[in-house]
C-alpha cells in the first residue's frame, strides 16, 4: 500500500555505454524533455510528508517480510495514515447497502435480503441522477438531492439554514480545499503572493498546496502548553511578521485538530473569527473530524455555528467548511467523498468557481452517495436504525478509549509527553530527543525526530511520522500517530514503543 | 443536470439600502474579502464550453418547462455532453456486478444470483486493497492488481510491454492530463512560459488547464478538408510562430479526435512523432475514445504502439497516454475512473509526479474497480462472456448505425457539411451561416455560432455547443453534437434541426 519507484536504470546506463564507446556513437541518445531541471519548480516544492520517505520505507519492509528476511517483528503497524478500513474497521453496513443497490438497482432494487429504508435512499439518489444512473456526469457541485440532504444536515446541526446552492461535492475534502485555495492566488512573486495562514502542527495538504501555487505560507503555532489552543497573539505575530513577504488573504483552521488531536472550545473559535474580520481573512475551516469527538467537555463547534451567532458584524464573513466521508465512524477513505458549504461569497466569484470547476466534471457519484448516507443516517423507526446505531457507537467508543489509552501511555513515558486526544483521530506526543541522538541524527543528514522515527519503523514495525513533517517549534520534536490499530494492536504497538523509547534514551545518553 | 447559480441577492441590496440612508449608516456592510478584481486571474480566465452558458440556459428551459410554461418542444435534447447514461445507455451487466459486490461483498460475495467470475474478480480486486475493502485508501497511483491488469490490456492491444510501474490511475483522464501537464509549467510571464500544442478545435478542457496554469497554448489547425488529420507544414507553421510568446514544451493529439471525431491513419502519427522528436516535444495522447470506432477501413493505433515500431530513434521519446472509463462501450462517467501509462518519464521526475499526486491520495477506488473490468472483461468460457459481448456489440453497433446517420443527414442539409464521424461519440459540422445573421448575432453582442445554437435551444429544446467553445478557423462556424441519444430520439432531433436550419436561411438571407 505504497507507492514504489523502480527507475528504468537499464535506459540510463545503456545511454552511458553508448556514450562512453569513444568514436562510436551508435547512435545518439535522446535527452528527456522533463527534467528535473526544467519541470515545475513549484511541484519540486511540495512536500506530503504522509505518505512521504518513512512511508515509502515501510512498505519496503513489507516486502522484506513477504520475502522471508528475518526482523525483530512480523508486521509493520502503519499508524501514518487516517485510514481506518486499513487497519481493520468493518464498514456501516447500511452505508454499503445503499451504495450497493445504486450500483446495481436492476438486480438489487427487488432483493428481499435489503432493508427497505437502504432502497428509499438508493431510489431518491437514482432518481436525481440523470437516466438514473450513477454512471452519468452529476452537476459539477453534486446530485442535487445530495446537496439539499447536506444542506438539512448543516441545519440541524447547527439550528441556522443553509442552502444547497452553498455546497459543493468534491473528490475527498482535499479536492475543494484546492478549489477554494485556487481562488485566491495570486501574485506572482515576492510581496505580491497570496497569504494562506496555517496552523503549526498542520496537515500536509495545506503546504503542500500553498508551495503548489506559488504561495506564502503564514504559520501560527498551536500553543502545546495549552491543549494545542490557537492563540491570538501568536497569531497577530505571524500575520504581521508575514506582511513583508505576502498579502494575507485567508486563515485555515484545523478543528477538531490533525495531527493535534484538540477540540476548540466555543470561546476560542469566537476570537479567532473576530482575528478573521479585523485583518480581513477569508476563513477555512477544515472540520472533517466533526463526528470525533472524545474527551469529556469537549463538544463540537462548527464555525458556521459561531459565526452565524455573533450577529450582524460577523455574519456575512466569507466562509468554507470542509467536510469528508474518509473520516468519522465511517471512515469511507477509497469513495473519496467530500464536500464544502461556502457562505457569503461574491456571487461574481461564486461563478468562477462554479465554472473552475466545471472542467473536472464532477466528483464521484458513488462517492457522493456515501457522504448522502452520512448526511442522512437512518431515523429512529426505520429498519436499519438499531443496527445503524450499534456500528456507529461501536466504532466511536473504541476510538475514544483508544485515544484515552494513547494519551496515558504517551504520558507515562519518561522523556514523553503528549496532550490529551479530546478529537480527530492523532495523537502528536513531544519527545525529548538526547543531545547524543541529535548529533547522530546530523551525521546522518537526518532530521532528528525523522532519525527517531526511521529507528522505531526498523526496530519495532512501526510507522509514525515525524513531527517535521507537520511543523513544530524549532528545537522540539514529536511524531504523529493515529489511535485507529483495534485495541489489541494498539496495545501491543505501544507497548513496543516504550521499550524501544528506553533502549533509544539507552543508547544515546 | 446543469448549474444553477442562485445570487444571494438579499444581502447586496440590504447593503445599499443601509449604505444610503444617509448619514445614518446603522450597520458598516463588510466589503467582500474575495472579489472578481482581486481572485486568481488565471481561474477567470477559464473557458469549459461544454458546460458553459449555453447548457445552463438549457437548464433554466428544463425547470421553466416543469414548472409548466409552453415552448414549441416539450422536452430539451442535450446533445451537449458525451454523457451516455444521462442519455439512456443502459450500464454493461457484469460491470456492475462486479463494482457492487466490491462494495457489499458480505452480502454479496457468496449470493447465487451473481456469477462466478464476477465473484472471482471483485474477489482479487479486495485482496488487493488494505483491510480488503475498496473504504481503504490505495497506492496514489492506484490498487496494485488493477495497475497489473491496466498493463496486461495495453500489451495484448499493443503487442508490445506495459510496466504497472509507468500506470497511474485517477479521477477520469482529465485528471492525469492535468497532473502532467501541471509537471511542464513553468515561466511566470511573458516567453519564458511553458508552451503547449492542441488541435484546433480541441477538447476544452485543455485551454481550461492552460489557463489555469498561465501557460501558452500553442494551436495547431486541424485539416477539415482532409478529415480533420494532423496537417504537419501547419503544425511547424504553428509552433514557429508560438517561439516568440513561449518555450514549447509539449504536444497533446486526441486520437479519435474531440470534438472532431476523426481516427487518424498510422502514417499521419509517425508523421506526428517525428515532428515531436525534431522538436523535443512531451508527446500526451488524449485516446480516451479508443473503444469507439466506427467507419470501415479505421482503426485504432496508439501512438505507444506506433512509437514502439519506430525503433530506437523513437522508442525512448517521453509519452503520456489517458484512458477513462466514461467513454467507449461503459461510458460510466459517474464513477470517474481514469489512467495514464507514461513512458520514459525521467526516473527522477517521475519521483515528483507520485510526490505530486500523493497529497490528492488516490482516485476513487470503485472508480478504479470499474477500470479493472474495461481492462479484463470476462473471457470466452466464463459465464459472463456472452451477455457481455452481446451488451458491448450493441452499444458499439448503436453508435456505429447513429455515427452513420448523422454524417449522412447533416450532409444532406444545404449550407451544412459534416466530416465523416470515423470515432469517438461526436460530429463537428461545418455552418454556414448568412452575413444578416452574423450581423443579426453581433448586434447581440454574441458569436455568430453561439447565436445559432442559442436560437435552435429555443426554438428545438436541441441542445449543442457552438464551435467558438472549441476553436475553429476564422470566419468559420461549427457546433458540436453528441451522437448519443437513443436512435429514434436521434432522428427526430435531426429531422427538427433540418426545419430549424432552413427557417433560420430563411430568416436571415
Amino acid at each position: 500500500m505504497q507507492n514504489t519507484v523502480k527507475f528504468t536504470k537499464p535506459f540510463l546506463e545503456i545511454c552511458k555505454k553508448v556514450n562512453t564507446r569513444k568514436g562510436h556513437l551508435i547512435q545518439p541518445c535522446r535527452t528527456k524533455v522533463l527534467s528535473v531541471q526544467n519541470m515545475n519548480p513549484h511541484v519540486k516544492n511540495m512536500e506530503y510528508a504522509v505518505r512521504g520517505p518513512i512511508v515509502i520505507r515501510a512498505g519496503e519492509i513489507e516486502q522484506e517480510l513477504a520475502k522471508g528476511v528475518k526482523k525483530p517483528f512480523t508486521e509493520v503497524i502503519r499508524a501514518n495514515i487516517g485510514d481506518c478500513h486499513a487497519t481493520g474497521q468493518k464498514p456501516i453496513t447500511f452505508l454499503r447497502q445503499v451504495v450497493a443497490i445504486c450500483t446495481d438497482p436492476e438486480r438489487l432494487m427487488n432483493d428481499p435480503s435489503y432493508p427497505a429504508d437502504a432502497k428509499d435512499r438508493a431510489r431518491r439518489i437514482l432518481d436525481s441522477c440523470a437516466g438514473q444512473s450513477v454512471g452519468s456526469y452529476s452537476d459539477s457541485s453534486g446530485v442535487r438531492v445530495i446537496r439539499e440532504d447536506i444542506a438539512k444536515y448543516i441545519s440541524e446541526r447547527d439550528g441556522h439554514p443553509s442552502s444547497p446552492d452553498d455546497i459543493f461535492l468534491s473528490t475527498g475534502a482535499s479536492d475543494s480545499i484546492k478549489t477554494i485555495m485556487k481562488l485566491m492566488m495570486t501574485g506572482e512573486s515576492g510581496k505580491d503572493r497570496a497569504g494562506i495562514m496555517i496552523p503549526i502542527p498542520q496537515y500536509p495538504l495545506y503546504t503542500a498546496t500553498i508551495a503548489e501555487y506559488n504561495a506564502h505560507p503564514i504559520g501560527y503555532y498551536l500553543d502545546e502548553s495549552n491543549t494545542w489552543a490557537l492563540n491570538i497573539p501568536e497569531m497577530k505575530r505571524a500575520i504581521n511578521e508575514a506582511r513583508n513577504h505576502c498579502i494575507p488573504r485567508a486563515i485555515v483552521i484545523i478543528n477538531p485538530g490533525n495531527p493535534t488531536g484538540q477540540v476548540l472550545p466555543r470561546q476560542n473559535i469566537v476570537d479567532i473569527i473576530k482575528f478573521a474580520k479585523e485583518e480581513n481573512l477569508f476563513l477555512m475551516a477544515d472540520e472533517v473530524y466533526q463526528h470525533n469527538i472524545y474527551a469529556s467537555g469537549s463538544e463540537f463547534h462548527s464555525f458556521k455555528k459561531v459565526l452565524t451567532e455573533m450577529g450582524p458584524e460577523y455574519n456575512t464573513m466569507e466562509l468554507a467548511s470542509f467536510m469528508s466521508t474518509s473520516k468519522g465512524y465511517m471512515g469511507e477513505c477509497g469513495f473519496r467523498g467530500g464536500y464544502c458549504e461556502v457562505i457569503n461569497l461574491d456571487p461574481d466569484v461564486k461563478v468562477m468557481q462554479l465554472k473552475s470547476i466545471s472542467a473536472k466534471l464532477c466528483s464521484s457519484v458513488s462517492g457522493q452517495a456515501v457522504m448522502d448516507v452520512v448526511v442522512n443516517p437512518p431515523k429512529p423507526g426505520e429498519p436499519s436504525y438499531d443496527l445503524f446505531m450499534k456500528e456507529k457507537d461501536f466504532v466511536l467508543g473504541q476510538l475514544k478509549k483508544k485515544a484515552e489509552m494513547v494519551t496515558e501511555t504517551f504520558n507515562s513515558i519518561d522523556g514523553i509527553s503528549c496532550n490529551v486526544v479530546q478529537g480527530a483521530m492523532y495523537a502528536f506526543p513531544n519527545i525529548k530527543i538526547p543531545a547524543k541522538a541529535i548529533e547522530a541524527a546530523k551525521a546522518a543528514g537526518q532530521k532528528p525526530d525523522a532519525f527517531y522515527c526511521f529507528q522505531l519503523l526498523e526496530e519495532t514495525g512501526i510507522c509514525v511520522v515525524p513531527g517535521s513533517g507537520f511543523g513544530q517549534v524549532d528545537g522540539t520534536y514529536h511524531f504523529r500517530t493515529t489511535i485507529l490499530p483495534p485495541t489489541e494492536k494498539l496495545q501491543g504497538m505501544l507497548e513496543k514503543f516504550k521499550v524501544f523509547h528506553g533502549q533509544f534514551l539507552q543508547k544515546y545518553k
